[in-house]
């Protein structure tokens, strides 16, 4: 049993990503930023280190949070560019540096990006950019870990859960469900790999 | 006979792109920080829509400007993630966001990368990050211009003329020489392709 420290616990892939840990027998902490066992906005790094301070050593933590601004291109002003910078890029690398800290010899840190990385979509810009960044940071990062310290982020496509809200952008993509991407986390958590990008497509 | 916008045109590749922009007898407009024939801070957004404003209609536009922090990634705070996000990934999406407005039919944007967005070095972190997300831009952007224009990034490894300064972190990588470099630039000028990532290495 691993002690894990899940951000964004009551998101659609957090709660997918948190049953599949409990049923693993991990112990798992949820936080979200207004949700969750305990709270932390983690663009503030201030409050990412506050929160670790609080739990203690960890075996490893997950991340599947973050906003991205979604519009035309010709229209995406330096701030909703900046939404996705400071959010789902500086937000998830505020929790891995700290965390870093924070984590058992051997422990796993796993962030979330998204399957625009690789593949544009109309009104897509902000994010393809964003979750670039975000895999960027994990292969650079991943090799100067100490201490056996693990770091990979889960790419998923679109969610079935999502498309009500998001369907209209994606257009004849095929829809993952959220449990499926789960085990992403899961194999990125028990694993050994690292510096890894899991696409769920 | 091309109307091309030169930015970072005094740094190592800008004075090898504007000597072989020359050689194909196209018009080079230089602009830098503190040098060239025009002057711009990318960062802000404000002084690159004047610039342009200053320039009116053009074929092309080069970036080869950006700043980035280098440093253990123990080490790298928010802010020394902040420079190469505000000056080498937003200064360079400035430049398109606002160039693609003045762009005559059909014409060209071309941006800087590096070769660590694929390929992490000690010390590298934010390098890799940040160029990932540039090429991440490009990729996400390209799909939604108008009027024709393409939109490409250059990916140079470590420059023969960068080795006093660069050498250490690069230690055993075969150095490309600027003018090398440079020809990248004017295949993503002249040539058809859009969304691209041309390395050098």
């Amino acid at each position: 049993m691993n002690k894990i420290v899940l951000i964004g616990a009551t998101g659609t892939i957090g709660k997918a990503v948190a049953a599949a840990l409990q049923q693993r027998e991990h112990e798992v902490i949820a936080v979200g930023r207004g949700s969750g066992a305990l709270n932390a906005d983690i663009a503030d790094i201030q409050q990412v280190r506050a929160l670790f301070d609080k739990i203690g050593k960890i075996d490893a933590v997950i991340s599947a949070a973050g906003d991205i601004h979604f519009g035309p291109l010709a229209e995406i002003t330096p701030e909703q560019f900046a939404i996705g910078l400071r959010s789902k890029l500086m937000g998830q690398v505020n929790v891995a540096q700290v965390a870093a800290q924070y984590l058992n010899d051997g422990g796993s840190i796993t962030l979330t990006s998204g399957v625009l990385a690789d593949t544009p979509i109309r009104y897509g810009a902000a994010a393809t950019m964003t979750n670039a960044a975000v895999e960027g940071y994990v292969r650079g990062a991943a090799v100067e870990l100490p201490r056996g310290l693990r770091l990979n982020v889960v790419s998923p496509s679109i969610l079935q859960e999502s498309l009500p809200a998001y369907g209209p952008y994606f257009s004849g993509w095929e829809a993952v469900p959220a449990a499926r991407v789960a085990q992403a986390y899961v194999r990125s958590v028990e694993g050994v790999q690292t510096g890894q990008v899991f696409r769920v497509v």
